[in-house]
């Protein structure tokens, strides 16, 4: 249906989600690169926010198009691993002039706000999505490698609930078209900077456990982002960390946004629904990843957080 | 063909290599439970060092036997995840008496020393070879638990260049037998205590570049480790995550001991053989994984091994 779609179009954009991630860069660059490969005809532009450096070794990122120049009518429009129409953020534009506007995604809060919708919300990624919308034998080793990264990104690689026997099969074969799936993974998932591992290991260091051990915390001050030199994305991947501490049900890493005032980042297990606490706080987020922000000491987040934390222990109820 | 001399025995004994680890566990224990499941009549014991804790959720690990009570006579002693008769540990008494020995193995140095060898060193793990030798139609959950459990291990996750599309396709087909993959990954392979957290912390933070950034160098001390009540065999995983820090070609973890005393633990990128450091230091290892012990304080090992890593720098040669 998607290439089917693509067959029709003349002139085609795609655009993906505001701060483009592993999976909307995968899925759009693998998807623009197998168009640009097999059907050289057609005039094809990809929207995208700037992307992280690690994912530039993508093929053809450097043609990726920061902002809407000329507000033309695409024949073709397809929103990729994008939830809603704002989340497109400045292509938005584009989407509602296109004649015809797909979009694929896994998003389960997706409403199926294009003309075609191709949404599985069960799927690992959109990148698993587009793998299954193409022609496997007209995939080139450049679109594996975008595919196969955003696989690798929305699953943690291949070990959230997510992946599914489907995702282990696309992803061994997409290895077949001679991908350097190892060099991926390190350099685009695991590798950090210097600095990146002096902050997680000063997070570590000065976590500590509350609430007979059923919650760990940790938090860095501005003051300490600056002596390190990093910014707020670097310090992903802190939070996950805390949360495999064996026997924890909450994990939270806080940093601070601007003097005095504090991300909270709150990772759960499956016996905690840290969204309903996060709302609390005029944040959101999923039952199991959820945040917020406040302006508060580090200890007064904490305190507040235990009351409500404390709540959602005694109410029993499993999370979704 | 490990079917066939199944079949063809009475009474089978399986034993793998010292320190039992995710892989050597996975594959006894998978072939353990898929006898008893087929071959109820048949007799068949098990024998392995004690297990970590976090392997003792296979099936039937309490039925382990962790030493010889008595030098029996097996018809088929099955050797597995084991290079050579020396690895097996207490259990070679048995394979050396047994009418006839069979080995599975996936390590390039494994010189074939049973009567029938399944030596395949490009392999995953043992565990894909045990998957591929057994009736996928009769693997029951549990068998199938262990079996991706020892892939899970010896691939890091499907991230290390072991793992090929039949890695994937196998654990695509185990996890269709209904095993909780999320659980064995986070329980065996990433959960950690509170305590070696902090110690992983404290290592990140105490780091240091040298070589102009191209290693990186971390220690504790006997007394660190007595202060966070953590063993050798917590600090696992730590040598790996300095691997990770962008740039950097050699990452060096040491661990004192006894007094005075340190482990020296060394992961290089393909441009460097740290086992020619590790053999120079009466150690050994492999080109990216190597080792050695030395008797002298952390800043005399790390002057020592910088000239013999200089060395390797300007000799150019790519490691294998």
């Amino acid at each position: 249906m998607l290439l089917d779609a693509i067959s029709k179009a003349g002139t085609i954009a795609l655009g993906g989600h505001v701060r483009p991630d592993g999976d909307c860069a995968g899925s759009c660059m693998g998807l623009y690169n197998y168009v640009r490969e097999n059907f050289p005809e057609k005039e094809i532009d990809v929207y995208l926010e700037e992307l992280p450096n690690t994912l530039k070794f993508m093929k053809n990122t450097d043609k990726i198009r920061h902002e809407v120049t000329e507000e033309k009518t695409y024949d073709l429009f397809i929103a990729l691993d994008c939830g809603d129409m704002g989340r497109l953020g400045f292509s938005a534009v584009l989407f509602k002039k296109a004649a015809v506007r797909f979009c694929v995604d896994h998003h389960v809060s997706n409403q199926s706000f294009a003309d075609q919708n191709y949404i599985m919300p069960d799927a690992s990624s959109t990148s698993e999505l587009i793998y299954d919308l193409l022609d496997y034998g007209k995939m080139s080793v450049e679109t594996a490698e975008c595919l196969y990264t955003g696989m690798v990104h929305d699953t943690g690689v291949f070990r959230y609930s997510c992946t599914h026997p489907s995702t282990m099969r696309a992803a061994a074969a997409l290895m077949e078209k001679g991908i350097d799936f190892t060099k991926i993974i390190t350099e685009t998932f695991d590798e950090k900077t210097y600095a990146q591992n002096q902050v997680l290991g000063r997070a570590l260091l000065e976590s500590f456990l509350f609430m007979d051990g059923r919650c760990i915390v940790s938090y860095v001050t501005k003051e300490e982002m600056d002596f390190y030199q990093v910014k707020a994305k670097h310090l992903d991947g802190i939070v996950s960390q805390l949360k495999l501490t064996k026997g924890i049900d909450v994990a939270i890493f806080m940093y601070e946004l601007e003097h005095g005032t504090f991300k909270v980042s709150l990772r759960s297990s499956e016996k905690i629904d840290v969204s309903v606490v996060a709302s609390y706080f005029g944040g959101g987020g999923h039952a199991r990843a959820a945040g917020f922000s406040m302006t508060a000491t580090p200890h007064d987040i904490i305190n507040n957080l235990a009351r409500r934390l404390e709540l959602q222990f005694n109410s029993g109820s499993e999370a979704e």
